[in-house]
């Protein structure tokens, strides 16, 4: 008896796999994306009065109490939102409900891990479009993009804030999204899980902002709000297709937990009244300098992120394992975000841990990346 | 633009459908399977106590120690369980990965109403075997499930304690599947997530134990731990198969929510420890047979559940919105539970709410059903 070919896709993604070798060697572990500290005291607060209160089946679409709050968040309205299982789920679902055998999506690359699983697991294509890599950093280089749009096209899939790049998207580069998706009939996907995490003066502009009747907005608990195991995503979106959204993720997972979508509720509220995400931002800021000098003084090529807790940087001739096993440093390596050929020598730096670690990291990426032994 | 047409699975399920009407009504809630009441308390204090300490996301196949404990509780080893966000997401991750295009998947009627959209959204195709329903009850023609099986049959899936019925599966109906699909070389979907809710002498046999080599067992803490909203389900196996059925449900929710699964871990102990689920199954005996003699003083015929919360009866020339509306009574049609040809009049009342609630949905229903104004 074997399994359906499609659990090809089933293959251990990297992450959980660098995060279990991490422990088991004692690794300063900078390779997924969680934090290593708590999650805020108002959110642990308002889950744990939500237990006893918020107990049983959510609706699918979500707790009403949590529509609401991100209506508010995203100036929409509550019709405008569904509650998903993280957004891992909303990505899934979206795949799903959007595309098919015969279909394409344009991903750009390097992308994060989920991307070409969900197109394949929905039948669909997807068609990738690699950013250029200078000096300067990652380009989104947006003929390129149009050049990858064919007559099968369904969708276009973008992270902004982008993953593993730390790329904040300008105005006028989503704009020529926006106008290429109208002018081409396509569905837009604008992953924003790091909407609160930038870097530049103003917050990222969106995608629905540009095109609200073609968009679908992908966010997170888990990263706005530091509790990754939380599992309370959402995506908002055109009104009209919402319901079938909903419709959708109620046979992924039925809904997504109750007491933690209470607490989340609550927290989004707090979080905006009393300064959490600049006081968040403030502090990967400086995780982000430091990493950034140490990684410069040790003379590597690293590449500054406008937004995210990633960053890109080039330890040239070393590979992941590698470099676990002898700095006891784990890091994700570049071809995790890329389907083939990825550049040489290029990993992701994860700095949502402590600056202790990023320090230990470093201390101890010196000892070993300029001897080679 | 237009969703892709496997949206059409997207129809919104009729529990939380009748569960939104009750509650504008102000009536009595007899339709989706939820308590009334709050989870144990032992449950909330071992959540509470995880909030702060288990954030962050747990490994696709489950937290060590939640995977553990349904190890012992199943007489496994842990790599034979993956846990899931709810025994819905364990009900889709196993269809996608054992069925595609072109298969089938026998399916016994009247099903839970997940089982339908799963088969198709894997592109595979149900079977239906309709249970016998006389004067005795329901009941499993193994003929008829033989019958079924065509060359293109890759996996049964019961439900046993059965949704809706009631029904306890017999060893020897249990042996005959058994026989049946290492016959046909097939998999086994049990889907047990009323395992501890029976009112036989002894525990409802389990399907792996007669067929470990091609069982997967799904089971949910919601269900025997009056949480449903937790989202924490599991897939007990064969081992050689749950690493890929780990690879393919972290793209559906990547982990189930951490500090729900560190609380279910701790509770599921206690659960077996404190004798819990025997005084979970005296609760719910008693209040079985207040509603099913209630239902017989009205004159109404009712088959008395050997498991489950749930219990069918009559109430013939009814539809269930004009008895919701006139008597203020939910309950689910028996419809929700055919593909075609329900039989008529037929209800599936939830049993897992008060007794107050009980005795009111039976007095409201003993001033209209005779009546039929």
């Amino acid at each position: 008896m074997r399994l359906h070919p499609r659990t090809q896709a089933a293959k251990e993604s990297i992450f959980p796999k660098m995060s279990a070798l991490a422990a088991r060697l004692g690794a300063v572990n900078l390779g997924q994306g969680f934090p290593s500290t708590p999650p805020p005291a108002f959110l642990l607060e308002a889950v744990g009065r939500a237990l006893g209160r918020y107990d049983q089946y959510a609706p699918p679409a979500g707790l009403p109490l949590l529509r609401e709050a991100l209506a508010e968040e995203f100036g929409v309205e509550p019709e405008g939102v569904v509650v998903t299982s993280g957004a891992t789920e909303a990505l899934y679902v979206l795949l799903q409900s959007l595309v098919g055998p015969g279909d394409e999506v344009v991903v750009l690359e390097p992308f994060f891990d989920v991307y070409l699983p969900d197109a394949f697991l929905a039948g669909a294509e997807a068609r990738l479009v690699r950013l250029d890599l200078g000096e300067e950093g990652f380009r989104l280089d947006l003929k390129a993009l149009e050049g990858a749009v064919t007559e099968r096209t369904r969708a276009l899939l973008l992270n902004a804030p982008m993953n593993p790049t730390g790329l904040v998207f300008h105005e006028e580069e989503l704009k020529a999204v926006a106008e290429l998706a109208r002018r081409k009939g396509l569905f837009l996907i604008s992953d924003e899980v790091y909407d609160e995490l930038y870097y530049t003066p103003s917050p990222p502009p969106r995608l629905k902002d540009l095109a609200p009747e073609r968009t679908f907005t992908v966010g997170s608990a888990g990263k706005r709000l530091e509790a990754t195991g939380y599992r309370v995503g959402w995506i908002v979106g055109p009104k009209e297709y919402m319901g079938t959204l909903a419709g959708m993720r109620q046979w992924t997972s039925f809904s997504a937990p109750s007491p933690l979508q209470a607490g989340v509720a609550e927290a989004l509220r707090v979080a905006r009244r009393e300064g959490f995400y600049e006081a968040l931002r403030e502090g990967y800021r400086r995780r982000r300098d430091l990493l950034y000098e140490g990684l410069k003084a040790l003379g590597l090529k690293a590449f500054l992120p406008q937004g995210t807790y990633f960053l890109m940087a080039e330890l040239p001739g070393w590979e992941a394992f590698r470099l676990l096993e002898r700095a006891r440093v784990a890091l994700i390596p570049g071809e995790a975000f890329y389907r083939e050929d990825p550049p040489q020598g290029l990993f992701r730096f994860a700095f949502c841990k402590k600056e202790e670690e990023l320090e230990l990291a470093l201390e101890r990426l010196g000892a070993v990346v300029n001897s080679q032994a």
